[in-house]
């Protein structure tokens, strides 16, 4: 049918039908139509959302994704048709029944993912069909394959390609920092794209815009990766594998991580940026995601088989996930963290451990360096000011200042000092608890938000002394992180007071 | 934070926001916050949208449904915060882990679908979990009064209260227009709530509306039914079990209807009008929705055995679900077919078999009639022409013309009739594609569109012989279904050809 186009200021892929309208059409709200520009034939699919009172009858609101493609003027005449059913739905329902998917059958979901041909409704059926009825390695491939394919590739000529990853969970792992600088130093070239925090208090990305612009085009990463070894830039800026963060934004209310989505969605962005040789580090504890060394196993031999599927040489590093890595959880602090070891001006730890021994492997896997040797090697590219060199060259090429260091970086104004309340050793440090409390204090947003540890887990601290800082830009983000810390309780001191009942509690 | 609000004329439960507040904030697009009116107190949580463009930083855009209880006036400063994460979602991610819901984390669910606190995203997953990790009775049982409690209810003084549900999948199957009037004929109760098309070619509140208005309250429909004894309205008007309504759009892109969804959403409507005696018509069939006897009499014996978990006698029929009931596809046609036999004007088939079959198990139960003479009872009542009487009186009490005879209702001025291409039995009736034909033809938003059939299944027909008749409303929408109907081929003479093979086609 005809109706007139009012062009509405709204974001997502929808328009609005007047109900009677709708029901002339003979769709229903969640439906698809189809509307047609009859100046250019450009025809564009659009969910539907229906009103009785917001538009007469005999108009359509197109709101402004719809009309990037359809381009249509408002007040004009378009022509409206109910859509096809996507033939994805079925496979989907296919999916929901417990059956494989195809190849084809793969492709054809995630290009309509990447479309945004599917809703989120119709995305989340998809994951929670595929995180129940768990997929097999063929349709893992495949949905990695196919997550690649329908985005923007990276290809190098000179070989091979390093990269690396870490499956997350663990607060404070800022090791990229320091690997991505020690790989590229070594000679070998390593185009790492990361992630924004979600649920945690910084991911990558939001580390390294501390010191840099982070949002690039493939080309771009690509030619700056050419230049000067490595790049350290945020994924989503890219347009390499758009179909993951889709699906990611899905999984994220139910805080679920398919293992066949989370293999597809790590290798997709290693295969896309033509990596050879991949390092995955899969932190292992009861507060991580792998909760035990032969879970962490399991996903490394599944990490190992996709990778030999796609030409990719994996090794995994199963790496201590039971608290923070290093001293610092939030964007400043975490980048003063990584720069003071850069600079040679901290005393060695778990970070510098976990990171030289991450880019051993990666350099070993190269044949730069010979088994066994790869961490000696990196802490020596390290020491000898090598990684710092290169760190600054990255730095620069992405945009920010080179001569930056680490006293440059100022954590939040807003500080409150945490003392242990008895003495004795340091007998937990909550992963979740910290995290919540840097994103309280205002982190990954406030950059100078976070927490930093004095005490580390087994250590011995007396009375009174120091055991943690939380740091906020902003005093009421400070004062909300006091309260919350008072009921988490992130690190425990043995024989330390839980919790006190007062005098008229009663036994219930 | 505090941010000035703009009001959106948008008719969903969101908020827009600048996407830099949004990461002040710490939210991504589909999560929650929790908007504050200073003034009066009252706050509500709403799903955001993000914007880079739309608003200034510091600003929300409201829309109209989200302002429904907040009742902000545009201009105003608002105290914006992250809202808490439904703890539902926790029980939903319980539910694809294959665990069992209790009957308060069920009972949460459906409170938080019914105050629209679920994403659509979210709902789907529910649904696709209970799809894929069936509930148990338990929980079908919790379910079905979780439904009910979130709604109005019924409830009559005088008992027995009669009810009937077909599930449905066969086109033209109209018994509720007979069979309700033949029990509130024999001086029981039948307060019958339907349902509209959604994906066939009219519901029986779609077929009810040609006759009178459909739209009623739970206590319009409560004090009609004590009046004159039946109603036939559209059960979505009420606010009876409106977590159903909400589900099966979720459902329907999957034409999935799993089946503890299925048996709570059926039995929810009929607890809630306080029924004790229910007849549910199973129609069984490769086309049908239930495709063997097997299938058949164990759902029956699912629905019995909820039945009796909420103190309703429950009694199933299998019937024929292979071809369409009776010879009419589309509101107009279907009721002048059924007024026609309330009038005795039209020779007997298959849809007064039926309707007197289902009519005469309620008599049964309710003791009206003897074990084995409820069909004949209810024969009688329609012969003597009291189901007219009292049909007539319905059509009046929801305010339709009493008057009404079979021959004032007009079948749509567009036809085509479809003669038989040779002599043959008619072999088959696809309830598919006569839905699908009827439904392109404008069936059921134009009244006067449909399918007429003139020779049924197993029926003999000559060459030449008229075997349907396509109607519509506007000449487009018959053009459009002559066109499906070449392609579907909806009824199928023995001997008939199905395809040629064109003279230049080499074999591949």
């Amino acid at each position: 049918m005809k109706l007139t186009a009012k062009l509405v200021d709204i974001g997502t892929r929808e328009v609005l039908l007047h109900i009677d309208d709708s029901r002339n059409i003979g769709v229903l709200p969640g439906d698809r139509i189809q509307i047609l520009n009859e100046v250019t034939g450009v025809s564009v699919a659009a969910f539907i959302d229906t009103t009785s009172t917001l538009l007469p009858k005999g108009t359509i609101g197109i709101y402004k994704v719809t009309n990037e493609r359809l381009q249509l003027e408002d007040g004009v005449a378009v022509e409206v048709r109910k859509a096809e059913r996507p033939v994805t739905l079925d496979y989907i329902k296919k999916k929901m029944d417990g059956q494989h998917l195809t190849k084809e059958e793969t492709y054809a979901v995630i290009r309509d993912v990447v479309s945004d041909n599917l809703s989120p409704a119709e995305l989340t059926a998809y994951i929670t069909a595929c995180y129940i009825n768990e997929m097999d390695m063929d349709e893992v491939e495949h949905l990695t394959r196919a997550m690649v394919d329908t985005g923007e590739r990276l290809t190098f000529h000179a070989h091979p390609i390093v990269d690396k990853h870490s499956i997350g969970g663990v607060p404070g792992n800022k090791i990229s920092l320091l690997v991505v600088p020690i790989i590229a130093a070594s000679g070998l070239k390593i185009p790492k794209t990361s992630s924004r925090a979600i649920t945690g208090a910084g991911g990558t990305a939001d580390l390294m815009e501390v010191l840099a612009p982070v949002d690039f085009s493939a080309s771009e990463v690509q030619r700056m990766t050419e230049r000067v070894g490595g790049v350290i830039v945020w994924g989503g800026a890219t347009n390499i594998a758009p179909a993951d963060d889709k699906i990611i934004i899905q999984e994220y209310p139910f805080r679920i991580d398919a293992r066949g989505q989370m293999l597809a969605s790590v290798m997709a962005k290693k295969y896309a940026v033509g990596a050879d040789l991949v390092v995955i580090d899969i932190p292992v504890g009861a507060h991580a995601k792998v909760a035990t060394i032969q879970e962490g196993k399991k996903l490394a031999r599944d990490f190992i088989e996709l990778g030999d599927r796609l030409n990719m040489q994996v090794e995994c590093a199963l790496t201590y996930g039971d608290s923070p890595v290093g001293r610092s959880i939030g964007p400043n602090l975490e980048v003063m963290e990584a720069l003071r070891i850069l600079e040679g001006g901290e005393s060695p730890g778990s970070l510098l451990q976990k990171s030289v021994a991450i880019a051993g492997m990666a350099l070993e896997m190269s044949g730069k360096a010979a088994r066994g040797m790869g961490a000696q090697m990196a802490e020596d590219i390290l020491k000898k000011g090598d990684a710092l060199k290169k760190f600054r060259q990255i730095i620069e090429i992405q945009g920010g200042d080179p001569k930056i260091r680490s006293d440059d970086i100022v954590p939040g104004k807003y500080q409150f000092v945490v003392n242990a309340p008895t003495s004795g050793y340091v007998i937990e440090l909550n992963n979740r608890s910290l995290i919540s409390l840097a994103r309280t204090a205002g982190a990954p947003h406030d950059r100078g938000a976070g927490v930093l540890l004095h005490a580390k887990k087994g250590s011995r601290v007396e009375k009174g002394q120091p055991i943690f800082t939380i740091y906020a830009d902003r005093n009421w983000r400070l004062q909300k992180a006091l309260e919350e810390g008072r009921q988490l309780m992130p690190v425990v001191v043995e024989g330390m007071l839980l919790d006190r009942v007062p005098h008229d509690t009663r036994w219930s």
